[in-house]
């Protein structure tokens, strides 16, 4: 299969599904004398996640694109992991509203955060999955030879850049605080165009 | 019309439908006492049912492009043939949601479990019916021409991926619990890439 | 702009649009006593609603396909319209919401049926205007020189196939039922293949 | 980064966006014996935020093709940027829904109305920022070199374009009502096919 359809394809969910996100933004419930204001700010748990999940989603879309425009062709195993990869994006909005919900509730805050931050390092472990069997594969399906070297510089950004999810997931255990601090300030690092030699990591 | 943009709406069409399906995950509500990992591991059903949607309409996606790849160029019997198939995928994010709500409900376990199965089935069948008005057109619209032998068994294999669903549906009868893990089985059979000799199949 | 941008962008809200339509089949509220088939059966209103609309916005589609196919390149009027015309079909989701919640109130059924007719007839409109406007423009934008002849039957064609949602439209008034069996049975009848001499008209 | 995938997500965001505004539109609830029509009358805000909504939306989709048209191809810089576009752009369907709902609410209109021009606000910022950042790059990108004064120009009306937004958020503290009326009027002045001089400007 072409590499656009692929392209195409994984462009489209990954619209949707950073565009869906928005609807986990519900209208604040005030209670009798509350303004609206007081009631917009006492969600803010909902606009972090928000923020932080469309960055992340923006990031993973920059580097798919960078990962499959390497590629000359895509075979099953690619289509496979690939559509793993979609569902680990698609089912995002679901951790967010998750994270939102319970990020100052005592009892669920720890679970609530380490299904957030777990579901951005199932994402990395996906994308770096595909990114050794693309980088890796016995019989090069890419569009133009890379040196070991440069593939398997690739590859180890491609894992470490999943480390500090494995961290900020540990730290849900600690403090749920921490661990989207770690996730804001990953979502802004790789966004942030300065950072430039960091974006194959995630 | 050109296959280009038969494929970039069904491609939106299974995009969107396919990140939808998060929209059936809802937070869990909690009775009293009861802990976030609980509520979550209680609507077990929801992600199951989640997962088994997710890849199928994945493997659908797989399948259509290999079948709209072997067209020149689409005539109004293929526009309204894949038009309906797109309606049974559209549709299944809702019996997906039915499937999930119901199926440990002793009462409305069986019906759920047949519609969610026999929407595949009907989807599937569509599929054939596509495929077999492509294949056997009697002016030929394929992009390359077939021997009339491998037409058949690309055919027969695309019925054939059918029956598994169909015996799935019967099932419901007798347990919802067997018709999800046969979809399961063959979301998980036909999306693996060892199996590919199976992937026209469905 | 080139038209090729500009069918992607619409294409993308219809498919958009086409799928979000399932997001109003609800799951049914069952009362005591009553069997998921009954609860399901009850909603047929919402079903048939589904239905037809999703026959329509892909019929809409096809034809939008065909008009746009006929330009050579979109200026800021065709813009215009073209949004206008993607306005009317994006909120159909809410008319075949609307439609389906109130076929059987006594109440509220013809102002509801008046309404969804009217949305087709609406989109009918918009789509008879771009056609007018691509057709008969001063400095022709088209792709390929049409005899006037050929033009003006284009767009008698395009208007004429307004005319039976006029009708239905007006019928709401003496029976919400008559005018969703017209807006189905127009649905039916422009998708299928046999009719493909109408297949301009709406 | 082609321009093309650049262009194909954003479209793919926009079109999810633009179609969402549609679920902000609800059944109406009826009190007893309110009719229908009262109901439906009763919720017009829904409807005029939607429509502005939508037109904006519109609007910024075909100056972004403009924009971007211009690129040969794009930095990350240019990425980050768009991505932040695209998260206001994203975010409308909350500020659209949060305008509708508050509009004649004594207490929160006035926060409402600042929020939903406020958003229009930001986008237009982030669209004359990405607009600064390729007009003035060091080393241009664009597509065809354009003189200095052509590039101010284009650039004065970019910031231009964003006054009367902000006039509408000011105007917030005052009257709501002329804060959706100004957006109103300025959706339909910019997407109106005579002002196509202005059509930069947003």
């Amino acid at each position: 299969m072409s590499t656009s359809r692929l392209e195409a394809f994984s462009d489209g969910v990954m619209a949707v599904a950073i565009t869906l996100l928005v609807l986990n933004i519900d209208l604040p419930t005030l209670v009798k004398g509350q303004s609206l204001a007081s009631g917009l700010a006492h969600q803010w748990p909902a606009y972090a996640a928000y923020v932080v999940s469309f960055l992340t989603i923006g990031i993973i879309w920059i580097n798919h694109h960078v990962m499959i425009g390497r590629l000359r062709e895509a075979d099953r195993t690619i289509l496979f992991l690939n559509l793993l990869l979609l569902m680990s994006i698609a089912v995002l909005p679901f951790a967010t509203k998750l994270m939102a919900a319970y990020l100052r509730h005592s009892s669920g805050q720890h679970l609530a955060a380490a299904i957030y931050s777990g579901s951005f390092l199932i994402m990395g472990l996906l994308f770096a999955a595909l990114n050794a069997h693309i980088l890796l594969a016995k019989h090069s399906k890419l569009r133009q030879e890379l040196p070991l070297e440069r593939r398997r510089l690739i590859l180890v950004r491609s894992v470490a850049g999943v480390i500090p999810y494995a961290i900020a997931t540990a730290l849900a255990a600690v403090s749920p605080y921490a661990t989207i601090a770690i996730c804001a300030a990953l979502g802004v690092f790789y966004a942030f165009p300065i950072s430039s030699g960091g974006a194959d990591a995630i």
